[in-house]
């Protein structure tokens, strides 16, 4: 067996039910992690009192629940009615939300352990938080999900929940070299979760196997969970650059070319597909700053000087200025997007495409680019990334697998051929 | 001038404005009139003194902000981080938000003021709260925006906020003889409401005049508000039955088809339109159940026996048990619906349904069926329902007014063309 805090969640649970492994022991190498990683920041509250309570009362009960004795990290937007709620904000300090968000309640109910709260930028914005890189501190860890992705990757926690509205799942994942995963917009719910666009926020999964993201899924969406099919059919791949292509670095340029060139030659028949309109990053903004300018009326109107310029001038006050019609003008580019994909994924199964400009940029200021995630936000796509190596700084590259709309078991079985197949 | 309660908050903010009325004086008016009717029980909360401060500040201040001094019901599912918000539920007893809900940020920012909270059904669903019809106690006032209805048609406050998932805006303002509006799916924040399912809830305005609608819907935008034409084009109006008209009583065929017949004679070339899908409201149910089902999650699995056998059994537990393929099902044929109404709005400027079945039933166990309205949730066109008269019991009648996705401020000239041919 490996070590306790080095398994991922379905392995763990395979050695908690078949009594190899206690809940206890679990968890206490997960917080000793957590521990000896302090510097990486990852977690603005962690509860290892409570953890390792509970984990000695499951442990007690025996593992029934499906999640039984898994510890797990809850971005710090997410409400948790036993813990500190603060959303990356002096706003909320100290805030403690009267309930847990559903998809805390539904991993709570599944026996899963939640080991504490993770690291947000400012309302899951741009505003960085505390989080650095696990491998190189003078690197951002990528946000918004930055102690989620943080502590996945450095083995603090086997499992996290992350939010996307822009890049937020999939970016820190791709930088910290783990599995990024941000299901079709509108499965899971997002009861709890701090609301930045409506339109756009979807809940994720930060973690290190597919089958976890399987795992995890099925409590998210109170269903069985879908068992990833490693001996799928071949997929039929698109290698979509998009339009945000001259953006990526030539490690995530070679690294693209390279990974579309060995899945068609391990018979993929990999096919390029362009995507229209060029300029739907611009919508995009449209919808981020319209709703988040309108959704965040209490802080803008209440605690205007407790935001940060670049949320305040940057989002805010920029969206209260867009006409409705500009909005809503974006709205109906974004449906028409979404029909031309449905047309794109009658031929084929997953698209390829960059999750991120390269590797995670140096300083700590920025969080990185969404460019080449806020488009599948946007799409209301299943998406994914996966570790794929590194680049010349010796930080993780991923590269991105993109499914139709409601295909998200299809886009699993799919990453899993791919996955094979990249090293 | 009218007595202050009876004044629409249009009308209440002119006479603010020009220096013939004060804020203390308009919602010292509104609270005695909600003493003197007390026995609705529109009111979970209702806050006098610290109304009567903040109008006094406002009159000290002047009038500046568009809503200043104007007196707001705001139901009981959206977060006010000074008054209570207890949801219609045991499980949230003394429940005080940490913030406001952005509508109420919103709306507190042009001076409006938060007269207390009205009486919802639990979690805005089926089971009732304490609010009886204002005319006949006998009577459901309809829900589940029970209490908003109630306050505004027994002029306690001019106008409130109600949200609607099913039929919960409409329904209890044809009820309750008033204005109820439900705006485009999207349009308005829905930031600290409690979500019960977020491909449906939107947030809605009840009040008594169209201008108040504008008013509202301006402020709640954060633009400028909508000037209401009353001398606009003679709007092409299509007559709606819908596939549930069977189900409505006389009354209401009555109203409908002579509705129809009197604005075909005043020139709108009435014409009828047929809807399809037959079953588009089990396509709404199977949504609202799965939705409901995971986004009640904490409440299902902390607070069980709380919650009502009709929302535990009749909701949650049959939203558990529908699968993952029936809900994506009835999503995409909830796309599919709002594709065809676009066609029928290329033709047409608004359709004309009825409210309800017909009149408020008698008896307070259920708050009436929703089957007239859920139709148009699912659509996210905006609607509104205009006072038509009494039926068989005097009590009101309501028509339904429809207009096209994104296009509320046509729908709103158009209702003020149909609102001078209806008496």
């Amino acid at each position: 067996m490996k070590r306790p805090e080095a398994l991922t969640a379905s392995e763990a649970v395979a050695h908690l039910k078949g009594g190899t492994l206690t809940a206890e022991a679990l968890i206490h190498a997960c917080l000793e992690q957590a521990d000896a990683g302090a510097g990486i920041k990852a977690w603005s509250w962690l509860d290892p009192e409570q953890s390792l309570a509970r984990a000695r009362t499951i442990d007690r009960a025996g593992h029934e629940g499906r999640l039984a004795g898994v510890p797990v990290g809850i971005k710090d937007i997410i409400d948790t009615a036993d813990m500190p709620t603060e959303h990356g904000s002096a706003i909320y300090r100290g805030n403690r939300p009267y309930a847990d968000a559903a998809c805390v309640a539904l991993i709570r109910a599944a026996g899963g352990v939640v080991l504490g709260k993770t690291v947000t930028t400012e309302f899951a914005n741009r505003h960085p938080g505390a989080t650095v890189h696990p491998r190189n501190s003078a690197h951002t860890p990528g946000g918004s999900s930055s102690g989620s992705a943080a502590a996945v990757a450095d083995f603090q926690v086997p499992v996290a929940l992350g939010t996307q509205t822009g890049g937020s799942v999939i970016r820190p994942a791709a930088f910290c070299g783990v599995i990024g995963y941000k299901p079709s917009f509108g499965e899971f719910s997002r009861v709890g979760v701090k609301m930045q666009c409506h339109s756009l926020d979807t809940l994720g999964i930060i973690c290190r196997s597919l089958e976890d993201v399987a795992l995890l899924r099925g409590v998210l969406l109170a269903q069985e969970a879908h068992r990833v099919d490693r001996a799928s059919a071949v997929p039929r791949i698109g290698f979509c650059r998009t339009p945000a292509w001259e953006h990526a670095d030539r490690d995530t340029h070679a690294l693209l070319e390279r990974t579309a060139a060995a899945l068609d030659a391990a018979g993929a028949k990999v096919r390029e597909v362009r995507l229209t309109p060029a300029d739907i990053l611009d919508h995009h903004r449209r919808i981020f700053e319209f709703e988040a300018a309108r959704n965040y009326a209490y802080e803008y109107e209440m605690h205007r000087e407790k935001l940060s310029p670049a949320l305040r001038e940057g989002l805010l006050e920029s969206g209260r200025a867009l006409p409705l019609a500009a909005y809503i003008e974006a709205i109906e580019t974004a449906e028409a997007f979404r029909c031309r994909l449905d047309d794109v994924f009658a031929e084929i199964d997953i698209l390829l495409a960059p999750s991120a400009v390269g590797e995670a940029p140096e300083g700590l200021a920025s969080t990185g680019d969404a460019r080449f995630n806020a488009i599948w936000t946007l799409a209301w796509t299943p998406c994914l990334t996966l570790p794929a190596g590194n680049g010349r700084k010796g930080l993780p590259l991923g590269i991105q697998l993109i499914g139709a709309r409601f295909r998200d078991e299809a886009l699993l079985d799919a990453a899993a051929w791919v996955e094979a197949r990249l090293h």
